[in-house]
């Protein structure tokens, strides 16, 4: 999608001009995983014109391979994001509906070529709301990952203008049985399928790890995947939140360190969890470790503007190495 | 629509940030017109969000009455345009599709509130190309007019991506018999009603006078309208075109003085010409003085960023008594 | 006035630029009230040119009705504001001296124009300290609200720099006879009636309940007011501020909800409280939940750029019912 | 004076921030030949505040002396310009009464530190409108340099907001004793002199080399005055100028080279001329060498955003030599 | 190189920032061929830091094969220019001595990887002037472009700072025994091989098709090159220039249209005809269709701000099909 | 060095722009000298070229006499500097290999203009660094302050990418001898000299102040020297730090009030320290306010952008006073 907002923390209403970039849950995922040093193939349909120009040219520019992306009739999807400022939310407006993905066909993703020398595939729970037609292509791949072995992880990611909670939970429920990783935060569990943790206050800003252990616990004995990583917000304001990470399997939680963040842009961040997890965990990480790696990466995708999380792993071990408190590198 | 427009000449490509401001046919006349101190009452449908409201502040902010804007579900209509320069021209991507007006019902159209006072009605070609609904409700402007004894204007704006030339001829002929004033360049009367002049290349910049006036005289007799004024540009390169128009009556034909323009932004071009006319004959002047006031206010939208004509009358007074040689005005 | 600041809290030795707005004490609470929804309507006097006709279209793209704002000639009052950061505190350089406003005569306040269907008439101590003639046309609307029993509110709003301490004190005690409600801060109250809440340390940023509490009933006794309310700011930083309201009757106090704020431009701030404050007793709430509203409406002004607190509603009643943690809304 | 104009060519309506620099007649003068490589002191009052101390920095910063600025109470002249485009002229709002220098007194002027070492003083026609005591301190400097010879030019330079033709006629006539080399356009000696050349059109952009040539004679004879140099604008559009100097002495007519100008900003254009000529005479040059200096100087400032003129002596060599093909310098 | 700009035509005196971008002679062939349509290997040494990381993403953003890019220690180079205006020159301010290329090695050039299905290979007379150590690389490169029948191409590029004439002609010599084509202005043939053409006038812009023909002959002849192109420019202002192009082949001469440009940005207009005339060539086109395509692409590089000539085929063919007219694209 | 800095917290791999202004050490400190109102002498080589003469403007425009600044050939000193925030630190890439310095000769430094009336010689350990000759300068300056009773501070400022531990040991250690005044932090000392102070974890930010003042005892009596300054920063994150100064003399030990301080640019903090600290003591203070007037000074500098300490005497000890709540100055 195309990324559209007022600098300056300014409201819509002051808006004379807007600071542009691209963004979307799986494409903020491909260009961290870039970043990180792993390669990324993106599959999606964008438009072509130039908007779809400048969304394949700023994800090549960041590393991501665009080999697969198919390109036809509709129109870009776009967002409008007012930033918000202590008190003052952010506010997100979609402009979606009808983009060019929505049409894509069996011709637009050529399996063999995307899946060439894959270990992971991701996707989020916004793809399959966008279509049927989206759905049957995401069926298609999940079905090829299941058959060649490719590892498959989802970020829940509901999305209430997209679709209803039924729908959601009805075609969620029917992709889990591909999935191996479930990524979410609490409050999408409880809108999708329906299963809350209790002691928590998701608005008040006050998590209970242990609800979050019940809830994984459960999600992974009902959908039979491997495992289940949340991230844990605590929003204080927009301008201070804080921010941790929590990976439960079968046997075992991980609760990564919580970062106290001086927010500059926070959109991404759940995307950029689920790269930093895939990332440690397909290069055979622990899960703490891989739990600490993917808590450290999206908090520093915190203080990075725009969708993408434009960090090394470099930097990211640095972070989980105890260097968070800012002294100039020289 | 909501405008959005690279900065500095920047290509689509090398953008990272938008210039957001509001412009579309008919908004860009009424802005004119209050800018020439008329009063303008808007009618349309925008959405219901923050970009609707950014819409209706900016026309509320350069005098447009908005009280007869309904208001509603949908989206906002969009359109990029990428500024081009010398050799390279002017790109425009619109994307308008399903945008709020389209669903436009008659609730949403006051008609008794919307021509309280009112001695003139205008509207262009775009408009009942959205939409049947749209169209529908042009109709019952249109016969309200009639019944009412206010004067109408259209402006032809023939636009391919929204229908075509069948469908714009078929819709376009049955409208003009409700218009008193129609107002075109010669590409769009060749497009919509397949009347061309002899001796012109438009796309070459020549223009022939003479085949305007039989041009006019045609349209004149075929749908019996009062008169049918023409802008002509010469379009030598994105930068310099030179600008004037041809008002042509049962029994005259009026032509400007013709400008030779360093462009800053020609869109909208058309509108402040309509808007002029409008200004001009509505407070009774002759033929003469009105394509000369039409054609000077517009040669000084081409001066001014954005779709619209922030002139007032004193000045384009100024420069149609001489006043273009740019001495500053302390 | 007319509002020019560095942009990025550049000192202004460093300026190379200045972000332009428009504001004011009354204009800012006419915005505010604009946009909590109530008609406003705006009375002053601007320059006949195009700064001035900067300002008017400024509030009536806000939705101010400036049909009442008298045009003549004079300056436009400016002022110069460089923003603070942390322990530097931002800085006002007025330059309003001689402005239009400062010759306002009888024919520019159309006193039945103005008040025609008001019921609440709101001014600052700022209007009656700039020339004798905007304290007699102060006076005249004030006679006029007594007769036409419109209520009227006054933000006390002490400026050093436009009149004595003794000149201020004569002059707003012999206004108070005209005023329902009285807004101050404990400063202004202390400058210009010299009554002084024991137990606060207004530079410290430490503030006393209690010592508000008396000064208020020492002023509602003393001049017969209903009703006095107070900003309690703790300044703890540029950046950093506590916020609330107290809102003292002759029979009760209400204390709001204390918000601690990130900064991101204080000017306005109690404008937008007064505006608050107003919108809802004049909509027929209770004093809790008035001066609560008044509280949240003018924390959210702290988020917002510029003089305007362009908040609605539905934005103010989100905060007080425990939104202010930062969630994005999508 | 502190300027502030839109970028971009926007209008004043359009503003949302205004680009900040400091000029001003002499201001300019002094920048330019400091820039030339000469020895400039300038002398003038300013507010003691920080936009005071911005147009210092700004002069010192830019090699002028300012150690005979006097600093004091009252405000600091401003101006508003509209940059024009093509037919659209651009716009000069000034808000300079009152300014600091208005009360400029004995006191403020230190001649003897102020002349130490010079051999040129050079003053514009605005300087004695702003008050009698500018008036006043101008004498006393002129005076001081007729006692000890050094040079004095004066660039007619009229303002009809400052004072009527009556006032300047009367002034600046008892003015022109002092004076050496009086430099003007065709129209400021028409307007404060009555004195006008035959044949010449300058709202038209037609002048006559003959008819300066003829005007310039008269002010010589009529007021003992050893030269008089004209700036020749042909106006064509607010984008091309035509621009030449003409020179005339008691015995001789210098025309210097004519330049066609593609215009980024005219605002200075005299001041830099007047420096222009007074560089290369003050450094024995002869009248052609002068004049064409004097033009080639100025016809670069047009090329410069802002009021000075930041070209080197080797830059208008260049010009003069030929360079003005455009050439990349490497 | 890292190109760094004032922004607005600003003066090196004047900025407070500078517009970054990449560029440099053989980087912006690349991305002018991968932006036509060719598959572009880009082979250098970049800094292994954020500079180096940035122009390695620019590239592949802009669809270059950055994949034989070495990166080692050493700095980046920089060149700072001012763009100039109508008479003022525009400066170009080179910083790239000893930038990481320098030091380029065996190791660093892969020559079977880069060359892998290549059929032409492009350098500048930039180049083999950095140091021996890159003239020893791209002796190696050339001599495998001979044996693998890939075709070479050389565009003279003479820098008087990096190397004198003397050194110039001796290496370029000695590299022609390679070079298939060879692209040059006439200043260039003149500095580096002694050649000049009689009746061209290059600083005053007078050019002289038959001079370069003789000149175009004797390089072909002395040097066995296929053919000769020179891109000829009348440098009539910054601002305006004629643009054209001139192919010498050992049996015919091809002159291209000639054009008008505003110029935007004229960086990188000879890397952009090079680039053109490559893609002609290299696809089998004609003489003047080569000539007539390079022509109109670089005229259209005029147009567009940096280095890089972000212009599809498709709209070089539609400016040679006479679509230079600067009509709005919709 | 030219500063070049992505604008808004921006990583440079989304820069298409840089912030421009010009900074290093003892310019840093020459220019808060000047802001505080003392005389200062910027004495270095700086390129013959437009970024020299920007560099010279800056200086000269912000107070600092420039008259003993050498020009001559070779490149200007760079840095780029990428802004943290929370958790990311900022970075800073030096580009200054082979500055115009690095060639300094006993003619480019004038010692008895340069010294003509000073009382106090600053300089940092960055200096001698540079190079041989360089070092050779500073020993001829530090030789005659030692013979003309001028006191010397330094700042052991040690940076490891221009010299090893064993270099920077052996050269300081000899500098020590001329210097009256010696200003570190912890770091730094223990880089050069070796000495630590038990108890303190400088990169988590505790820091313990008799660690200091053992570290400061030892290197009086080491060396000889009057006194030792450190600055102690606890840096909590990119944006939050807190910040004092300690002040050891042979007798006593002053330490400064903290700040906690939200930072907007904390680079040049230890300059605008050292600054605060000479300015206090050469004008006779005690050692306890000058401790507490440096710590002030540099708090703010903390709050302004660039390197330059833009602050005034008065501003500094309305902060000392207590000032530092942020209210607004009206």
């Amino acid at each position: 999608m195309l990324r559209l907002q007022p600098p300056d923390c300014l409201r819509f209403s002051q808006a004379s001009s807007y600071e542009a970039s691209y963004g979307g849950g799986e494409a903020n995922v491909a260009v961290s995983l870039a970043a990180l040093g792993d390669n990324a193939v993106f599959v999606t349909k964008l438009p072509q014109n130039e908007l779809g120009d400048g969304a394949v040219a700023a994800l090549r520019g960041a590393g991501v391979d665009v080999s697969c992306i198919a390109r036809g009739q509709g129109r870009m999807g776009l967002y409008f994001i007012e930033k918000g400022y202590s008190q003052r939310p952010s506010k997100v407006l979609y402009d979606r509906a009808a983009s060019c993905i929505c049409d894509i066909a069996d011709d637009d993703v050529k399996l063999a070529k995307a899946f060439d020398g894959a270990d992971w595939f991701h996707f989020t729970g916004i793809t399959p709301a966008l279509s049927n037609a989206v759905l049957v292509q995401l069926l298609r791949m999940l079905v090829y990952c299941n058959v060649n072995g490719i590892k498959v992880s989802c970020d829940l990611n509901y999305r209430a203008k997209l679709w209803s909670r039924e729908q959601a939970k009805s075609a969620m429920t029917s992709l889990m049985e591909y999935v191996d990783l479930l990524i979410s935060n609490e409050q999408d569990v409880a809108d999708v399928f329906g299963i809350t943790a209790e002691g928590s206050d998701i608005e008040g800003g006050r998590l209970s790890t242990e609800g979050y252990r019940i809830v994984g616990k459960r999600l992974i004995e009902e959908f039979a995947i491997g495992g289940v990583a949340f991230t844990m917000r605590e929003s204080r304001s927009a301008c201070d939140n804080g921010w941790s990470g929590l990976y439960v399997t079968r046997d075992a939680v991980f609760k990564s360190a919580k970062y106290d963040i001086h927010v500059l842009d926070r959109v991404g961040g759940g995307d950029s969890f689920a790269a930093g997890l895939i990332h440690a965990l397909a290069s055979g990480a622990d899960g703490q470790f891989a739990v600490d790696f993917a808590a450290a990466a999206s908090a520093l995708k915190h203080t990075i503007h725009g969708d993408f999380n434009l960090i090394s792993e470099r930097e990211v071990l640095a972070l989980m190495g105890g260097g968070g408190s800012g002294r100039v590198e020289r």
